[in-house]
Protein backbone atom coordinates (compact mmCIF):
# COMPACT_ATOMS: atom_id res chain seq x y z
CA UNK A 1 0.00 0.00 0.00
CA UNK A 2 1.14 3.46 -0.88
CA UNK A 3 0.79 6.76 0.89
CA UNK A 4 -1.21 9.18 -1.88
CA UNK A 5 -2.06 12.80 -1.68
CA UNK A 6 -3.21 14.81 1.29
CA UNK A 7 -6.80 14.45 1.58
CA UNK A 8 -6.78 16.84 5.45
CA UNK A 9 -4.60 18.26 7.96
CA UNK A 10 -6.31 18.78 10.76
CA UNK A 11 -4.40 20.66 13.96
CA UNK A 12 -3.01 17.42 15.24
CA UNK A 13 -2.95 14.94 11.81
CA UNK A 14 -2.66 14.72 7.68
CA UNK A 15 -4.92 12.16 6.53
CA UNK A 16 -3.32 10.80 2.65
CA UNK A 17 -5.09 8.41 0.38
CA UNK A 18 -3.78 5.12 -0.49
CA UNK A 19 -4.46 2.57 -3.43
CA UNK A 20 -7.23 1.61 -1.69
CA UNK A 21 -10.15 3.71 -1.17
CA UNK A 22 -11.57 2.52 2.17
CA UNK A 23 -8.22 3.41 3.60
CA UNK A 24 -6.75 6.48 5.04
CA UNK A 25 -2.97 6.90 5.47
CA UNK A 26 -2.92 8.71 8.61
CA UNK A 27 0.30 10.85 10.14
CA UNK A 28 0.67 12.28 13.26
CA UNK A 29 2.39 15.74 13.25
CA UNK A 30 4.95 17.37 15.73
CA UNK A 31 2.36 20.01 16.43
CA UNK A 32 0.30 21.10 19.82
CA UNK A 33 -2.17 24.13 19.98
CA UNK A 34 -4.49 25.25 22.34
CA UNK A 35 -7.60 27.17 22.90
CA UNK A 36 -9.19 25.82 19.43
CA UNK A 37 -5.90 26.09 17.38
CA UNK A 38 -5.50 30.00 18.22
CA UNK A 39 -2.12 28.75 19.87
CA UNK A 40 -0.01 26.44 17.78
CA UNK A 41 3.61 25.23 18.63
CA UNK A 42 6.16 22.66 16.97
CA UNK A 43 6.67 19.58 19.59
CA UNK A 44 9.50 17.47 18.01
CA UNK A 45 8.73 13.86 19.79
CA UNK A 46 4.80 14.58 19.93
CA UNK A 47 3.55 12.90 16.85
CA UNK A 48 4.99 9.27 17.63
CA UNK A 49 4.15 9.71 20.63
CA UNK A 50 0.48 10.22 20.18
CA UNK A 51 0.41 7.86 17.36
CA UNK A 52 2.10 4.80 19.34
CA UNK A 53 -0.26 5.61 22.45
CA UNK A 54 -3.13 5.74 20.12
CA UNK A 55 -2.36 2.14 17.90
CA UNK A 56 -2.31 0.65 21.39
CA UNK A 57 -5.16 1.83 22.93
CA UNK A 58 -7.17 1.53 19.60
CA UNK A 59 -5.96 -2.25 19.45
CA UNK A 60 -7.11 -2.53 23.05
CA UNK A 61 -10.43 -1.20 22.46
CA UNK A 62 -10.73 -3.59 19.06
CA UNK A 63 -9.84 -6.47 21.11
CA UNK A 64 -12.95 -5.77 24.30
CA UNK A 65 -15.36 -5.54 21.32
CA UNK A 66 -15.12 -1.56 20.54
CA UNK A 67 -15.66 -1.04 16.25
CA UNK A 68 -13.09 0.85 15.23
CA UNK A 69 -11.00 2.75 12.51
CA UNK A 70 -8.10 1.24 13.40
CA UNK A 71 -6.55 -1.13 11.58
CA UNK A 72 -2.27 -1.47 12.16
CA UNK A 73 0.45 0.62 12.64
CA UNK A 74 3.03 1.97 9.72
CA UNK A 75 5.27 3.86 11.13
CA UNK A 76 6.34 5.70 14.28
CA UNK A 77 3.76 8.12 13.73
CA UNK A 78 1.60 7.08 11.25
CA UNK A 79 -1.02 4.36 11.46
CA UNK A 80 -3.63 2.71 8.39
CA UNK A 81 -7.48 4.07 9.10
CA UNK A 82 -10.41 3.17 7.56
CA UNK A 83 -11.77 5.94 6.43
CA UNK A 84 -15.48 7.40 7.96
CA UNK A 85 -17.41 10.19 7.17
CA UNK A 86 -16.51 11.45 10.92
CA UNK A 87 -19.95 13.27 12.48
CA UNK A 88 -19.23 16.40 13.70
CA UNK A 89 -19.66 16.06 17.28
CA UNK A 90 -16.98 16.26 19.62
CA UNK A 91 -18.24 13.41 22.63
CA UNK A 92 -16.92 14.00 26.05
CA UNK A 93 -16.91 11.69 28.89
CA UNK A 94 -16.36 13.43 31.96
CA UNK A 95 -15.39 11.02 35.87
CA UNK A 96 -14.58 13.75 37.68
CA UNK A 97 -14.87 17.50 37.24
CA UNK A 98 -12.28 19.42 35.56
CA UNK A 99 -12.53 22.11 32.92
CA UNK A 100 -15.39 23.75 31.23
CA UNK A 101 -17.36 21.41 33.60
CA UNK A 102 -15.44 22.55 36.70
CA UNK A 103 -15.88 26.03 35.90
CA UNK A 104 -19.57 25.82 34.50
CA UNK A 105 -21.49 23.69 37.70
CA UNK A 106 -18.75 25.46 40.52
CA UNK A 107 -17.78 22.00 41.15
CA UNK A 108 -13.90 21.21 42.99
CA UNK A 109 -11.81 19.94 40.44
CA UNK A 110 -11.31 16.47 40.36
CA UNK A 111 -14.59 15.45 42.68
CA UNK A 112 -15.70 12.50 41.34
CA UNK A 113 -19.55 11.99 39.53
CA UNK A 114 -22.18 10.12 40.86
CA UNK A 115 -22.17 8.56 37.50
CA UNK A 116 -20.13 9.80 34.08
CA UNK A 117 -21.51 12.48 32.20
CA UNK A 118 -21.73 12.60 28.44
CA UNK A 119 -21.51 15.80 26.64
CA UNK A 120 -21.48 17.11 23.21
CA UNK A 121 -19.41 19.51 21.32
CA UNK A 122 -20.46 20.31 17.38
CA UNK A 123 -17.15 20.28 15.38
CA UNK A 124 -17.46 23.58 14.06
CA UNK A 125 -14.28 26.31 13.22
CA UNK A 126 -16.65 29.03 12.75
CA UNK A 127 -18.58 28.52 15.51
CA UNK A 128 -15.74 27.98 17.89
CA UNK A 129 -17.07 24.07 19.06
CA UNK A 130 -20.05 24.98 20.77
CA UNK A 131 -21.88 22.89 23.24
CA UNK A 132 -24.86 20.80 21.37
CA UNK A 133 -27.54 19.10 23.11
CA UNK A 134 -29.26 15.80 21.39
CA UNK A 135 -32.41 17.99 20.46
CA UNK A 136 -30.30 20.20 18.74
CA UNK A 137 -27.74 18.33 17.05
CA UNK A 138 -31.11 16.59 15.47
CA UNK A 139 -32.73 19.72 14.51
CA UNK A 140 -29.54 20.84 12.36
CA UNK A 141 -29.24 17.61 10.83
CA UNK A 142 -26.19 16.88 12.08
CA UNK A 143 -27.27 13.31 13.86
CA UNK A 144 -30.19 10.76 12.80
CA UNK A 145 -32.87 9.65 14.95
CA UNK A 146 -31.69 6.49 17.65
CA UNK A 147 -27.80 7.70 17.25
CA UNK A 148 -27.42 9.93 20.33
CA UNK A 149 -28.27 7.01 21.93
CA UNK A 150 -25.64 4.72 20.09
CA UNK A 151 -23.32 7.50 20.90
CA UNK A 152 -24.18 7.76 24.17
CA UNK A 153 -23.80 4.41 25.08
CA UNK A 154 -20.63 3.49 23.39
CA UNK A 155 -18.81 6.32 24.61
CA UNK A 156 -19.65 4.74 28.42
CA UNK A 157 -18.26 1.35 26.74
CA UNK A 158 -14.71 2.94 26.20
CA UNK A 159 -14.86 4.94 29.64
CA UNK A 160 -15.05 1.69 31.26
CA UNK A 161 -12.19 -0.23 29.13
CA UNK A 162 -10.52 3.41 29.53
CA UNK A 163 -11.08 3.41 33.09
CA UNK A 164 -9.71 0.40 33.63
CA UNK A 165 -6.38 0.19 30.99
CA UNK A 166 -5.20 3.93 32.53
CA UNK A 167 -6.32 2.53 36.32
CA UNK A 168 -2.75 -0.25 35.55
CA UNK A 169 -0.74 2.32 34.44
CA UNK A 170 -1.58 4.23 37.48
CA UNK A 171 -3.53 6.69 35.74
CA UNK A 172 -6.80 8.14 36.63
CA UNK A 173 -8.96 9.31 33.84
CA UNK A 174 -10.33 12.06 34.41
CA UNK A 175 -12.33 13.03 31.25
CA UNK A 176 -11.68 12.40 27.50
CA UNK A 177 -13.18 13.53 23.93
CA UNK A 178 -13.69 10.76 21.24
CA UNK A 179 -15.79 10.77 17.96
CA UNK A 180 -17.51 8.84 15.55
CA UNK A 181 -17.66 7.74 12.29
CA UNK A 182 -19.80 5.88 9.50
CA UNK A 183 -18.67 3.88 7.65
CA UNK A 184 -20.07 3.80 3.42
CA UNK A 185 -22.46 0.63 5.59
CA UNK A 186 -23.88 3.25 7.93
CA UNK A 187 -22.16 1.83 10.55
CA UNK A 188 -21.28 3.56 13.62
CA UNK A 189 -17.84 3.51 14.63
CA UNK A 190 -14.56 4.97 17.06
CA UNK A 191 -12.44 7.03 14.85
CA UNK A 192 -9.94 9.81 15.40
CA UNK A 193 -7.56 9.48 17.95
CA UNK A 194 -7.87 8.99 21.75
CA UNK A 195 -3.86 10.13 23.37
CA UNK A 196 -3.00 12.52 26.13
CA UNK A 197 -4.31 15.37 23.74
CA UNK A 198 -8.00 14.08 24.13
CA UNK A 199 -7.71 13.05 27.86
CA UNK A 200 -7.33 14.33 31.19
CA UNK A 201 -5.43 11.78 33.14
CA UNK A 202 -3.75 12.27 36.58
CA UNK A 203 -1.57 10.35 38.62
CA UNK A 204 -3.49 8.35 40.82
CA UNK A 205 -1.23 8.90 43.95
CA UNK A 206 0.24 12.51 43.10
CA UNK A 207 -2.78 13.75 41.06
CA UNK A 208 -0.31 15.52 38.55
CA UNK A 209 -1.63 15.85 35.12
CA UNK A 210 -0.37 13.44 32.50
CA UNK A 211 -2.09 15.39 29.44
CA UNK A 212 -2.14 18.47 27.16
CA UNK A 213 -3.09 20.43 30.17
CA UNK A 214 0.88 20.80 31.04
CA UNK A 215 0.84 22.30 27.51
CA UNK A 216 -2.18 24.76 28.07
CA UNK A 217 -1.12 25.80 31.27
CA UNK A 218 2.54 25.81 30.71
CA UNK A 219 2.99 23.42 33.65
CA UNK A 220 5.57 21.29 32.06
CA UNK A 221 6.82 19.70 29.20
CA UNK A 222 4.48 18.16 27.24
CA UNK A 223 6.99 15.45 25.13
CA UNK A 224 8.44 14.15 28.47
CA UNK A 225 4.92 13.59 30.17
CA UNK A 226 3.50 12.16 27.05
CA UNK A 227 6.54 9.60 26.90
CA UNK A 228 5.73 8.46 30.69
CA UNK A 229 2.11 7.96 29.73
CA UNK A 230 3.36 5.49 27.00
CA UNK A 231 5.98 4.14 28.83
CA UNK A 232 3.34 3.21 32.31
CA UNK A 233 1.32 1.62 29.35
CA UNK A 234 3.80 -0.41 27.75
CA UNK A 235 4.86 -1.52 31.00
CA UNK A 236 1.37 -2.29 32.62
CA UNK A 237 0.79 -4.35 29.02
CA UNK A 238 -0.79 -7.55 30.21
CA UNK A 239 1.04 -10.70 30.09
CA UNK A 240 -0.75 -12.17 26.97
CA UNK A 241 0.03 -8.58 24.91
CA UNK A 242 3.72 -9.77 25.90
CA UNK A 243 3.62 -13.08 24.58
CA UNK A 244 2.54 -12.46 20.74
CA UNK B 1 -58.92 31.54 51.86
CA UNK B 2 -56.48 34.40 53.31
CA UNK B 3 -52.88 35.83 52.06
CA UNK B 4 -50.80 34.83 54.60
CA UNK B 5 -46.83 36.04 55.05
CA UNK B 6 -44.34 36.26 52.16
CA UNK B 7 -42.88 33.10 51.38
CA UNK B 8 -40.70 34.06 48.13
CA UNK B 9 -39.82 37.10 46.05
CA UNK B 10 -38.42 36.37 42.70
CA UNK B 11 -38.03 38.98 39.74
CA UNK B 12 -41.73 38.93 38.66
CA UNK B 13 -44.11 37.21 41.07
CA UNK B 14 -44.35 37.11 45.09
CA UNK B 15 -45.79 33.59 46.79
CA UNK B 16 -47.08 33.76 50.15
CA UNK B 17 -48.99 31.06 52.39
CA UNK B 18 -52.50 30.80 52.79
CA UNK B 19 -54.62 29.11 55.84
CA UNK B 20 -54.09 26.11 53.43
CA UNK B 21 -50.57 24.17 53.23
CA UNK B 22 -51.37 22.40 49.72
CA UNK B 23 -51.63 26.26 48.38
CA UNK B 24 -49.63 29.20 47.52
CA UNK B 25 -51.05 32.73 46.70
CA UNK B 26 -49.24 34.35 43.97
CA UNK B 27 -48.88 37.87 43.18
CA UNK B 28 -47.91 38.96 39.22
CA UNK B 29 -45.53 42.35 40.43
CA UNK B 30 -44.99 45.32 38.35
CA UNK B 31 -41.35 44.72 37.46
CA UNK B 32 -40.00 43.68 34.64
CA UNK B 33 -36.42 42.24 34.57
CA UNK B 34 -33.47 41.65 31.67
CA UNK B 35 -29.87 40.11 31.78
CA UNK B 36 -30.67 38.31 34.53
CA UNK B 37 -32.38 40.70 36.86
CA UNK B 38 -29.17 42.88 36.12
CA UNK B 39 -31.49 45.35 34.39
CA UNK B 40 -35.05 45.77 36.55
CA UNK B 41 -37.41 48.34 35.94
CA UNK B 42 -40.72 49.48 37.45
CA UNK B 43 -43.73 49.02 34.56
CA UNK B 44 -47.20 49.65 35.55
CA UNK B 45 -49.63 47.82 34.59
CA UNK B 46 -47.68 44.18 33.53
CA UNK B 47 -48.51 42.69 36.91
CA UNK B 48 -52.29 42.07 35.73
CA UNK B 49 -51.23 41.53 32.16
CA UNK B 50 -49.28 38.90 32.67
CA UNK B 51 -51.47 37.20 35.36
CA UNK B 52 -54.51 37.65 32.99
CA UNK B 53 -52.70 35.75 30.19
CA UNK B 54 -51.27 33.09 32.23
CA UNK B 55 -54.60 32.21 34.08
CA UNK B 56 -55.71 31.93 30.44
CA UNK B 57 -53.18 29.92 29.18
CA UNK B 58 -52.77 27.82 31.93
CA UNK B 59 -56.70 26.97 32.29
CA UNK B 60 -56.47 25.81 28.21
CA UNK B 61 -53.70 24.03 28.85
CA UNK B 62 -56.05 22.10 31.93
CA UNK B 63 -58.49 21.54 29.68
CA UNK B 64 -56.32 19.80 27.27
CA UNK B 65 -55.21 17.63 29.51
CA UNK B 66 -51.79 18.96 30.81
CA UNK B 67 -51.41 19.02 34.63
CA UNK B 68 -50.66 22.66 36.09
CA UNK B 69 -50.47 23.77 39.34
CA UNK B 70 -53.15 26.81 38.45
CA UNK B 71 -56.16 26.60 40.65
CA UNK B 72 -57.78 29.96 39.78
CA UNK B 73 -57.54 33.96 39.60
CA UNK B 74 -57.80 35.77 42.69
CA UNK B 75 -57.53 39.46 41.58
CA UNK B 76 -56.34 41.43 38.58
CA UNK B 77 -52.82 40.43 39.44
CA UNK B 78 -52.84 37.41 41.88
CA UNK B 79 -54.11 33.84 41.31
CA UNK B 80 -53.88 30.73 43.62
CA UNK B 81 -51.44 27.83 42.95
CA UNK B 82 -50.80 24.42 44.10
CA UNK B 83 -47.57 24.74 45.64
CA UNK B 84 -44.99 22.38 44.30
CA UNK B 85 -41.05 22.10 44.99
CA UNK B 86 -40.00 23.39 41.42
CA UNK B 87 -37.30 21.27 39.60
CA UNK B 88 -34.45 24.06 39.09
CA UNK B 89 -34.62 23.70 35.26
CA UNK B 90 -35.69 26.21 32.42
CA UNK B 91 -37.25 24.14 29.48
CA UNK B 92 -37.03 26.29 26.82
CA UNK B 93 -38.45 24.93 23.54
CA UNK B 94 -38.02 26.55 19.68
CA UNK B 95 -39.85 26.07 16.85
CA UNK B 96 -38.18 28.62 14.84
CA UNK B 97 -34.64 30.41 15.76
CA UNK B 98 -34.13 32.93 17.81
CA UNK B 99 -32.02 34.49 20.94
CA UNK B 100 -28.89 32.03 21.98
CA UNK B 101 -29.98 29.35 19.15
CA UNK B 102 -29.82 31.74 16.61
CA UNK B 103 -26.46 33.12 17.47
CA UNK B 104 -24.83 30.28 18.37
CA UNK B 105 -25.50 27.97 15.57
CA UNK B 106 -25.43 31.11 12.82
CA UNK B 107 -29.24 30.62 12.05
CA UNK B 108 -31.27 33.39 10.24
CA UNK B 109 -33.28 34.82 12.71
CA UNK B 110 -36.68 32.68 12.93
CA UNK B 111 -35.83 30.32 10.26
CA UNK B 112 -38.18 27.54 11.03
CA UNK B 113 -36.31 23.85 12.68
CA UNK B 114 -37.37 21.17 11.26
CA UNK B 115 -38.31 19.63 14.64
CA UNK B 116 -38.93 21.67 17.69
CA UNK B 117 -35.37 21.98 19.95
CA UNK B 118 -35.71 21.37 23.96
CA UNK B 119 -33.15 22.61 25.74
CA UNK B 120 -32.50 22.88 29.72
CA UNK B 121 -30.56 25.99 31.50
CA UNK B 122 -29.94 25.60 35.36
CA UNK B 123 -31.92 27.64 37.26
CA UNK B 124 -29.26 29.41 39.64
CA UNK B 125 -28.37 32.76 39.97
CA UNK B 126 -24.72 32.05 41.10
CA UNK B 127 -23.86 30.30 38.39
CA UNK B 128 -25.74 32.96 35.99
CA UNK B 129 -28.22 30.00 34.38
CA UNK B 130 -26.00 27.75 32.59
CA UNK B 131 -26.94 25.56 29.85
CA UNK B 132 -27.37 21.73 31.18
CA UNK B 133 -27.80 18.60 28.97
CA UNK B 134 -29.73 15.49 30.79
CA UNK B 135 -26.39 13.83 31.97
CA UNK B 136 -25.17 16.48 33.84
CA UNK B 137 -28.52 17.07 35.45
CA UNK B 138 -28.54 13.44 36.27
CA UNK B 139 -24.90 14.02 37.96
CA UNK B 140 -25.61 16.47 39.84
CA UNK B 141 -28.65 15.56 41.32
CA UNK B 142 -31.06 18.19 39.71
CA UNK B 143 -33.27 15.28 38.17
CA UNK B 144 -33.79 11.62 38.66
CA UNK B 145 -33.62 8.94 35.86
CA UNK B 146 -36.70 8.94 33.70
CA UNK B 147 -37.27 12.35 34.48
CA UNK B 148 -35.55 14.44 31.53
CA UNK B 149 -38.05 12.19 29.45
CA UNK B 150 -41.11 13.29 31.22
CA UNK B 151 -40.12 17.10 31.11
CA UNK B 152 -39.29 17.15 27.07
CA UNK B 153 -42.52 15.11 26.04
CA UNK B 154 -44.86 17.08 28.12
CA UNK B 155 -42.66 20.36 26.95
CA UNK B 156 -43.34 19.27 23.44
CA UNK B 157 -47.49 18.50 24.12
CA UNK B 158 -47.39 22.10 25.78
CA UNK B 159 -45.58 23.36 22.59
CA UNK B 160 -48.08 21.97 19.96
CA UNK B 161 -51.12 23.50 22.34
CA UNK B 162 -49.83 27.20 22.46
CA UNK B 163 -48.51 26.81 19.29
CA UNK B 164 -52.59 26.34 18.38
CA UNK B 165 -53.33 28.73 20.84
CA UNK B 166 -51.30 31.61 19.87
CA UNK B 167 -51.91 30.84 16.06
CA UNK B 168 -55.81 31.54 16.34
CA UNK B 169 -54.30 35.39 17.75
CA UNK B 170 -52.26 35.51 14.83
CA UNK B 171 -49.20 35.19 16.94
CA UNK B 172 -46.46 32.72 16.24
CA UNK B 173 -44.88 31.07 19.08
CA UNK B 174 -40.80 31.55 18.17
CA UNK B 175 -40.25 30.07 21.47
CA UNK B 176 -41.24 29.91 25.09
CA UNK B 177 -39.47 28.68 28.41
CA UNK B 178 -41.46 26.67 31.14
CA UNK B 179 -40.89 25.45 34.79
CA UNK B 180 -42.10 22.49 36.24
CA UNK B 181 -42.90 20.76 39.89
CA UNK B 182 -42.85 18.04 42.20
CA UNK B 183 -46.33 17.85 44.06
CA UNK B 184 -46.14 16.11 47.52
CA UNK B 185 -47.25 12.69 45.99
CA UNK B 186 -43.92 13.13 43.82
CA UNK B 187 -46.26 13.53 40.32
CA UNK B 188 -44.38 16.22 37.65
CA UNK B 189 -46.50 18.87 36.63
CA UNK B 190 -46.53 22.52 34.96
CA UNK B 191 -45.91 25.13 37.30
CA UNK B 192 -44.76 28.84 37.46
CA UNK B 193 -46.17 30.83 34.65
CA UNK B 194 -46.54 31.22 31.00
CA UNK B 195 -46.57 34.94 29.66
CA UNK B 196 -44.73 37.16 27.40
CA UNK B 197 -41.86 37.69 29.57
CA UNK B 198 -41.15 33.62 29.15
CA UNK B 199 -42.25 33.37 25.63
CA UNK B 200 -41.06 35.15 21.81
CA UNK B 201 -44.64 35.85 20.18
CA UNK B 202 -44.65 37.95 16.88
CA UNK B 203 -47.16 38.39 14.49
CA UNK B 204 -47.49 36.18 12.03
CA UNK B 205 -48.22 38.66 8.88
CA UNK B 206 -45.34 41.76 10.03
CA UNK B 207 -43.18 38.95 12.18
CA UNK B 208 -43.46 42.40 14.69
CA UNK B 209 -42.47 41.25 18.44
CA UNK B 210 -44.66 41.02 20.90
CA UNK B 211 -43.07 39.41 23.87
CA UNK B 212 -40.05 41.41 26.75
CA UNK B 213 -38.20 41.70 23.25
CA UNK B 214 -39.25 45.22 22.99
CA UNK B 215 -38.20 45.54 26.77
CA UNK B 216 -34.97 43.46 26.27
CA UNK B 217 -34.32 45.37 23.07
CA UNK B 218 -36.14 48.29 23.93
CA UNK B 219 -37.83 48.86 20.53
CA UNK B 220 -41.62 49.32 22.05
CA UNK B 221 -43.63 49.81 24.96
CA UNK B 222 -44.29 46.28 27.36
CA UNK B 223 -47.39 47.52 28.37
CA UNK B 224 -49.09 47.65 24.75
CA UNK B 225 -47.29 45.20 23.49
CA UNK B 226 -48.75 42.66 26.24
CA UNK B 227 -52.20 44.20 26.23
CA UNK B 228 -52.44 43.42 22.69
CA UNK B 229 -51.42 39.88 23.16
CA UNK B 230 -54.46 39.68 25.82
CA UNK B 231 -56.79 40.99 23.65
CA UNK B 232 -55.92 39.37 20.79
CA UNK B 233 -55.99 35.36 23.10
CA UNK B 234 -59.56 37.14 24.69
CA UNK B 235 -61.30 38.23 21.03
CA UNK B 236 -59.92 34.94 19.67
CA UNK B 237 -61.90 32.23 22.59
CA UNK B 238 -63.65 29.47 21.36
CA UNK B 239 -67.82 29.99 21.80
CA UNK B 240 -67.15 27.16 23.96
CA UNK B 241 -65.33 29.53 26.45
CA UNK B 242 -68.02 32.24 25.80
CA UNK B 243 -70.88 30.71 26.65
CA UNK B 244 -69.80 29.39 30.43
N1 LIG C 1 -10.89 7.39 10.01
C1 LIG C 1 -11.09 8.65 9.63
N2 LIG C 1 -11.67 8.91 8.43
C2 LIG C 1 -11.87 10.18 8.03
N3 LIG C 1 -11.56 11.27 8.76
C3 LIG C 1 -10.99 11.07 9.97
C4 LIG C 1 -10.74 9.77 10.46
N4 LIG C 1 -10.18 9.90 11.71
C5 LIG C 1 -10.09 11.22 11.95
N5 LIG C 1 -10.57 11.94 10.93
C6 LIG C 1 -10.61 13.42 10.80
O1 LIG C 1 -9.34 13.86 10.39
C7 LIG C 1 -9.19 15.25 10.65
C8 LIG C 1 -7.79 15.55 11.12
O2 LIG C 1 -7.60 15.18 12.46
P1 LIG C 1 -7.07 16.27 13.51
O3 LIG C 1 -5.75 16.79 13.10
O4 LIG C 1 -7.19 15.64 14.88
O5 LIG C 1 -8.18 17.41 13.31
P2 LIG C 1 -8.77 18.54 14.28
O6 LIG C 1 -8.03 19.79 13.93
O7 LIG C 1 -10.24 18.57 13.93
O8 LIG C 1 -8.55 18.08 15.71
C9 LIG C 1 -10.32 15.58 11.62
O9 LIG C 1 -11.33 16.27 10.93
C10 LIG C 1 -10.82 14.22 12.06
O10 LIG C 1 -12.19 14.28 12.43
N1 LIG D 1 -46.61 26.57 42.17
C1 LIG D 1 -45.44 26.96 42.67
N2 LIG D 1 -45.00 26.49 43.88
C2 LIG D 1 -43.80 26.88 44.36
N3 LIG D 1 -42.98 27.73 43.74
C3 LIG D 1 -43.35 28.25 42.56
C4 LIG D 1 -44.60 27.89 41.95
N4 LIG D 1 -44.69 28.54 40.76
C5 LIG D 1 -43.55 29.27 40.63
N5 LIG D 1 -42.75 29.11 41.70
C6 LIG D 1 -41.45 29.77 41.94
O1 LIG D 1 -41.70 31.06 42.46
C7 LIG D 1 -40.54 31.87 42.32
C8 LIG D 1 -40.94 33.28 41.94
O2 LIG D 1 -41.29 33.39 40.58
P1 LIG D 1 -40.53 34.45 39.67
O3 LIG D 1 -40.74 35.84 40.20
O4 LIG D 1 -40.94 34.18 38.26
O5 LIG D 1 -39.00 34.03 39.93
P2 LIG D 1 -37.68 34.14 39.02
O6 LIG D 1 -36.97 35.34 39.51
O7 LIG D 1 -36.97 32.83 39.30
O8 LIG D 1 -38.12 34.23 37.58
C9 LIG D 1 -39.66 31.13 41.32
O9 LIG D 1 -38.59 30.51 42.02
C10 LIG D 1 -40.59 30.06 40.75
O10 LIG D 1 -39.85 28.93 40.30
MG1 LIG E 1 -8.32 16.22 16.57
MG1 LIG F 1 -39.80 33.60 36.56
Amino acid sequence: MNKGTLIKEGKAKRLYNTDQPEYVWVEYMDQATALNGKRKERVVGKGPLNNQIDCLLFTMLQRNGIQTDFVKQLSANEQLNKVVTIIPLEVVVRNAASGSFQEKFAVPYLEKLPQPVVEYFYKSDELDDPVINTSQALALGIIQPGESETLQQRALQINKLLQARFAKANLQLVDFKVEFGKTTSDEIILADEISPDSCRLVDIDSQKSFDKDVFRKRTGQLVDVYQEVLQRLIDSQEDVDVSR
